[in-house]
């Protein structure tokens, strides 16, 4: 046993039957960062770009793709989602990311949260790169993870 | 002028309007790493785990990822793609993903290549996740552009 | 407090969190209309035109249409449909168009009403324009809708 | 002959050959109206609600609504779009919308921008239904198309 | 009455209410095959193909085919699935495909099972089309169903 | 040198680049069939189901199926279709499909072809799983395929 519970004991890739797990709340959250240079954080912050607009565009972005992470996911289960709340924050490095994800299903929702914050941050780069093509996107990871079986997790 | 040129003057989101651009064969070729535990890479490198799905896995959702993009990226022009190779290879701090992209038409395919390797990555996350929730996403950024009227454009 | 509840205090889109909503037996009927020219109804109403097959197009893609609402819509949950019914009939003005969707979930389906209504009068006109370029859809609007704590809300 | 070309003479429904079209630089402008309660409007108008988020995620739905144009409207031919804007403008009876949209191929894009618009009404519906959930979205129709065989159309 | 529960008594398609169903376990297994020539079996056999990736990448489109029936099958109700297995195997005359979904939802998920096994047999003969630009898909089929009010349901 | 092109030296799927192929006039014609019980083909036949909307929305789904076919065949690239017509004929066995696909692009359309006939295959087993639920789909395979450096390419 690998532990990698995707892969059969043949080497196969599978979705997992989650049938016998329990219909519970379950809440992520994480959070990721692009790196930008200090004209595109100012171009952000300028006055002549209404950063509700910048921003906002990601922020959609971002709740979208929560909702698509089962098409781009390949072994993702297609779950509802109860609730996706994405914040963009720029700060002078960049602009930092947290979507928090919310459902009552059989499965986690870590990977709709990344996913979120993901193209959040795929739809940021694409509207500074004129500005800026050097962005990173970086240190996109669960910070929180609650439900189900395994209860709450936290990132130390 | 604030250099953002998805945002009009207006502040307004838009896709902008590339029909004066040249049809030119683009490429692009973007990087990234999901940084894993040492139990995953084991899991990744163990005879029990063909390693073939498990990358096999993460590198058509790359592959299928970057034909999303505009789906996914809200002001991406929907463009032809002529091909895409997806690579990962695991070293021992997790793995790392290289995406290559290649048009003919008028807009670059930088956003392509980054959206393949950050599907890539999410599903590779998605894939070890049971055995190590706290991977982490990071360093997804483009390594070189070439064609359009900017010509090659390399990072330093 | 404006009433906008996809909009935080902040002013930041959102999906709501709608975990604390008891799953119920909702329905909504939504009703719209494409008005045309005298030709183009004429067309419709031929012997030549299998009326089947051209109002047929039209039906299909509006209940296709009713599942696609949570891709279309950012801040539309996905949810499970329990039940999609479109109706089109031709009058002298043009076409009616009225769909009926039902669902047991927490959210109200009247957007998967109004999106089915929607796509089926876009098909429709799409399948008109050589005869009508002129086509105008107009009245698309919720006409009742049931369940969840607000009840019954039907349009005066 | 009907004029249908969507239906051929048996009446089955087709998606038109086109090969024989010229490629040539297309545009087409649609708008549309959301008429909302007088509420519904100063919400929109408030200092509360950043008219720039709410009518931002209507905007980007618009936007991306109209890259979907294939895949809801049957007949439709997936097309490159080479440029979409889309306006609302928040007036006394409503929003008004118009969406321009431009290609450079071989059919017109008077569908891409009926889809725009009607998803970006869908989308602002979808905002203010907990405050307005009469409101309805009417006069959606093609204002001006441009390109192709046919050469400039004006609504008289 | 005909026995057509998709279309009405006036002829019309619509998506069959199942409110009234129970939510219950539901399980469909399909099996398929691609008739392939000699050379192509060869070359999925040769040590020079990873067999894992090739089969990998049917079995990966398999898997995400499942999720997508609602989007192909028009009058398909979109559902949660709880687990899809793909299992493709090289016999002499081609590749035999069988797909297992299960769910616990209001319908059977039969359509879901031909889907993926449609889906990765699509994607297989896309893989052998240079070698073998003959291959035939058939004998896609239910093999067996159980849930619902109906039960166990197997081909004899 | 195995042949498959779409899979490289070291075994790993690859969208091929096709940036060197010509743009030309590419056209594919897939046939298949679904076998059916007396009963199912008595329902389809029968005066009370309009065989326009049965078969209708089989149709629709296949025109709708060609499109979605680079979301489906992981490694096939997203292309422009210029024409696509499907034919659904009742016989007495079941029903026979065919369908024809045309572009002008730089790759050949016999995947969109075959999608094309399966996805209308899927829908039509759909719509007569009440009465027959041993449908099976047999015999869908490309019957000719034109342009492009191979040329005309006919089963025999």
């Amino acid at each position: 046993m690998n532990g990698l519970t995707h892969i059969d004991e043949s080497g196969a890739a599978r979705m997992v039957d989650v049938s016998a797990k329990d219909v519970s709340v379950r809440t992520a959250t994480a959070t990721g960062r692009v790196a930008l240079s200090a004209e595109a954080v100012a171009a952000l912050r300028s006055g002549n770009v209404p950063k509700g607009d910048a921003l906002g565009v990601a922020r959609v972005a971002g709740i979208m793709g929560a909702k698509r992470t089962p098409d781009l996911v390949p072994l993702c289960h297609p779950i509802a989602l109860h609730g996706v709340e994405v914040e963009l924050s720029v700060v002078d490095s960049g602009v930092e990311i947290t979507a928090r994800v919310r459902t009552a299903d059989r499965t986690g929702v870590e990977m709709e949260a990344l996913t979120s914050v993901t193209v959040a941050a795929l739809a940021l780069v694409d509207m500074v790169k004129a500005v800026d093509p050097a962005a990173v996107i970086g240190d996109v990871r669960v910070e929180e993870k609650t439900g189900g079986k395994t209860g709450v997790w936290t990132r130390d």
